[in-house]
């Protein structure tokens, strides 16, 4: 078997939303950082869940003995993108008592009843954790200004505070990693359809995903402006070119590998005398 | 290649602690229900992962359509039984977002001021979900029993409020699977020195275990009385032999499997003219 095409060694660096990043020139059918074909993607995928598995695991075991370091993986896109795929299949090699999944739907009456960052502050990952937030508090920036739900001023308040939010996060032990799935609009019409054409998809279609459709461009503004507004040093937005399901699964993957790699963990070793412990255990 | 080896097919009937159920007459080395050795046992698991999937995934579906159904697995277990690795090999082909695991510790202050089912209560799966509990309210007639924490009218008072419990929630759309994973004495002696000599399982290992491997025999019989009191019709108990990791997980995916499928699910098919919809979608 030919060896299994690597991705590129910083997938932080060449995804980053950097100072001057510009939604508009990013090709949504391209594979940054990544030469190989669906195949040799997929082979990899399949090939680093274990090294994904180990590092949440140490991300885990660290967190019994003191350590507070813990990863939140942001994700966002447009409706079909392909959130639900990244969460199942890069996400589904750990094991799920480390992984904290929370999907945000449209705030309930109590939770709109407060700050924006309410609910989300109580689904911050615990020491240890791999938190995964399907949608957001950028929901706050995102649907709220494409809508006008909120006023400019408003929505200056809740950049500067999503920034706050996310440095005390980032200060307190947790690494995020944040998300954009870009497809193009095409590619969401050709999704659309087949879940219309699959009865085994049909039912996550909704007439509403048609509504929001019609707002793309307002959308990929509001985008933009989240790009320009909370891209931080500590919480860099990662733009993942979504055409491509098995390419945005790969890139997520290297962006949670990456992220966890530099955390340079260990085993951590109980204050035990192995020795005795195992002679009090034969003996028992 | 050959051809799958099958597990019989009803496998709750196989495992189910009935009227009469001795454990002590349970050989956690056997293998009731399948025939096949550790490599056949490994490739049904794969095989089924896909079925199992996407039972889940109807069920899921089914619930943004109105439907109450759920499941709530229980898992019960002396310590190093493989509860950890059943929720990783079994749970982990499912879509994360449709399984929801709760892992019961040592309660907290707060939760032991209040009933023994109140933090059992919040953790109940939500429709369309796969609950799983690792430990659970039976913790409360398992260790206080052995340790003698709850008096005997106490224990009783628990076992009628648990078979009222799970009564009502059967009632309410749930289907219940009670599994105890059955390993031996001396396993637990093997897997626990296993944990002292791996440096990648040695921060698992706690000299607490050895403690209540200590009271070995009071503890089956508590699982015993357990069994006996609250092995319900709507809720019955299932003891899987677990000295063999790949049987239980084999056994366990079965039985998820089978109150899925008795579940008789299909996709659901919503309200709208595809056609429609289908034109609504190109014109836009």
């Amino acid at each position: 078997m030919a060896d299994v095409v690597r991705f590129t060694k910083n997938s932080s660096a060449t995804l980053k939303a950097r100072k001057g990043f510009s939604l508009k020139d990013s090709d949504p059918d391209s594979t940054p950082g990544y030469d190989g074909d669906k195949n040799a993607g997929e082979e990899l995928l399949a090939d680093l869940d274990d090294n994904l598995a180990q590092l949440q695991e140490q991300l885990f075991a660290g967190s019994r003995f003191g350590s507070t370091r813990r990863i939140l993986l942001i994700l966002q896109a447009m409706d079909t993108a392909g959130k639900g795929g990244i969460v199942t299949h890069v996400m589904g090699s750990m094991n799920p008592q480390g992984v904290q999944l929370k999907s945000f739907k449209a705030p309930t009456p109590e939770e709109k009843s407060y700050d924006f960052l309410w609910r989300i502050e109580k689904e911050a990952p615990a020491a240890g954790m791999v938190g995964v937030f399907d949608r957001s508090h950028y929901e706050d920036v995102l649907i709220h200004r494409v809508h006008s739900w909120a006023s400019p001023e408003e929505l200056e308040r809740r950049y500067t505070a999503i920034n706050d939010f996310e440095a005390r996060q980032t200060a307190a032990g947790t690494t995020i990693v944040k998300v954009m799935l870009n497809i193009s609009r095409d590619e969401q019409k050709e999704r659309l359809l087949a879940r219309l054409d699959d009865p085994a998809k049909l039912w996550k279609y909704s007439s509403n995903d048609l509504k929001e459709r019609a707002f793309w461009t307002d959308y990929m503004d509001a985008y933009q402006a989240a790009f320009d507004k909370t891209s931080s040093k500590a919480a860099p937005w990662h733009v993942v070119p979504a055409n491509k399901k098995w390419y945005a699964r790969v890139a997520v993957q290297q962006l949670l590998l990456e992220a966890l790699e530099g955390l340079k963990l260990q085993w951590p070793v109980p204050d035990l005398d192995v020795g005795m412990e195992r002679e009090l255990v034969e003996r028992s």
